[in-house]
């Protein structure tokens, strides 16, 4: 069994997605939750200067969605075609699109502009995307992609949280009942359920 | 044969990967650049609201990234392994969120905080994530993984002159000349060359 070690900040965030999905792939995985303080010493030893990082039997990789791509391939739940993995990709890259734009927001350092951002996005931008995200979900029976349970559905479920936070919008799921489904369909398995039991709670 | 239609605004920034990599593959493909005017009625018709988009026999796809995995996969210019498309995907993740972090400077709508940003980008983010970017590809002769040419390749060659303007660095090749190569060994593949030297010339 090959040994696994997961570095991220003690947030979910960009590293939820991929600790859901060793969870579902029932991996012994040590999930090394780095402080501020560590993550100076550590930060020179990774890949791009990033975190998440996965060790596997001591050689590192890096990248959230890349790393999720991989543990979703590795549990069977990846396209049985390049078309079907095509239709993955896309939507998991359309998810991050929208995370990137509250982003843009969330890490503005001026506080003027980023009330004007924010008042903008949250008219302008953020109902359109979620509106065709969720109905997308509506198509897919509850999943972002295939109509069934993919590593896709797992990227969204991890960044859930940080993105109702960055756009101001703890209704999100109220709002958007598809894109609620998908998360509580991820979170129903056992053993992810099991992980996110016992996993330290954070609101982001 | 498959009938491919690809439709992306009449410049290269994030469109232009799949191009090259569809001139690679010596594909019969509409290369369709659509103007602002045209935008406004093609939008509603797109998946997301994004371009670019591949149609294929009438079946369409979208993100750039998503969709130069697929014909990087297509044309044999992938990984071998999960490893080997971990490797890959973690470069090309890369490259993305340097191009994404520079764009956040370039569509700054506040010009005073642009300059600002534009300034402190320069000094304390650029230099770092070219040069770990440029060693990564010095350690890979010339390419950005695998030690061969990747579809990673593409997705660099491509965004080039798009991040070069978004950065305001038009040396950045002659500063980083293993970032050269990757783009120069891509652009001295006989079929990629023809396309590039019939091409539309545009500065991003």
């Amino acid at each position: 069994m090959p040994k696994y070690v997961y570095r991220y900040f003690p947030i979910k965030a960009l590293g939820e997605g991929p600790r859901l999905l060793l969870s579902y792939g029932k991996e012994e995985f040590e999930d090394i939750r780095v402080n501020p303080d560590e993550w100076v010493t550590y930060k020179p030893k990774t890949l791009f200067g990033q975190m998440p990082t996965l060790e596997i039997d001591g050689k590192q990789y890096a990248q959230s969605l890349a790393i999720s791509r991989y543990l979703g391939r590795k549990y069977g739940i990846s396209g049985a075609t390049p078309e079907e993995d095509l239709l993955i990709d896309q939507i998991v890259d359309f998810v991050n699109d929208i995370r990137a734009k509250a982003a843009i927001v969330h890490y503005e350092q001026d506080e003027a502009l980023k009330e004007k951002k924010h008042k903008d996005f949250s008219v302008n931008l953020y109902p359109a995307l979620l509106e065709k995200l969720d109905s997308i979900i509506a198509d897919n029976n509850g999943h972002v992609a295939l109509g069934k349970l993919t590593w896709g559905d797992f990227v969204l479920t991890g960044m859930l949280d940080y993105v109702k936070v960055m756009m101001r919008m703890p209704d999100l799921e109220e709002k958007y009942v598809n894109i609620k489904k998908v998360a509580d369909n991820v979170v129903a398995i056992p053993q992810v359920k099991a992980y996110v039991d016992k996993a330290p709670k954070t609101e982001i």
